[in-house]
């Protein structure tokens, strides 16, 4: 299957191997202000759950306290939608790196109030999008 | 601040103290096939990075293993949006339980592969909220 582009995130291919680029997606999560909240390794998981064997799959929970205090006093129930999830995975040969499109993700809320937050976290990840993927 | 309806989740009022509430929702999570891969507590972690006071506000991510398998098979970054999240929290004087609308999040994506998970998953959610808001 071919990895095809899409709307609701925003991905980039990572140099290095899968550990390292976790590693580094890890340490860019925090330069940029984010907490990593938990991660989710989907590889052991569904082979704990349901005995099938897949590639390296990780989900990082990643929340900027500031932005999510601000979003959540706009909407009470947005913890539906939250943290902000950062995928590291491997497609083919090669690591990547898919961040959720705050921007599309906020939108799909329809309150005006959280556009700008959207727009801010937006900026904030794709700069983590950006320093992955350098060597 | 009133709730209002909204198209990204669901929501019913839950009698019982938030504690009960948040047990009764793990369980009925677990009942419906779900597994909960992590809690945030959001009111402690606020309070731990920002120094801020809110009322308790509990983020459960829900996922199930057998689901969540065929929505990765058929659209490999899906993990930005995953896991299924449910909202325990207080609100005036009574306890809310929210839950993602899967439909509307999976709609997000624009892959008619999805849209049977989406419905399927949507299906277990009402029940867990029906369940929770029983007595």
């Amino acid at each position: 299957m071919t990895l095809t582009d899409t709307s609701y995130c925003n991905r980039v291919e990572a140099p290095g191997t899968f550990e390292e680029v976790l590693g580094r997606t890890r340490a860019a999560l925090v330069e940029e202000g984010f907490g990593v909240l938990w991660e989710i390794d989907v590889q052991a998981n569904l082979k704990a759950r349901l005995g099938v064997d897949r590639e390296p799959y990780v989900i990082l929970g990643a929340c900027n306290a500031h932005y999510a205090r601000q979003a959540l006093e706009a909407e009470p129930q947005l913890g539906a939608l939250l943290p902000c999830n950062v995928v590291v995975f491997t497609h083919g040969d090669a690591t990547h790196v898919s961040a959720v499109s705050a921007e599309e993700m906020l939108g799909m809320v329809g309150n005006p109030a959280l556009e700008p937050v959207g727009r801010e976290v937006g900026v904030l990840l794709a700069r983590v999008l950006e320093s992955v993927s350098r060597p």
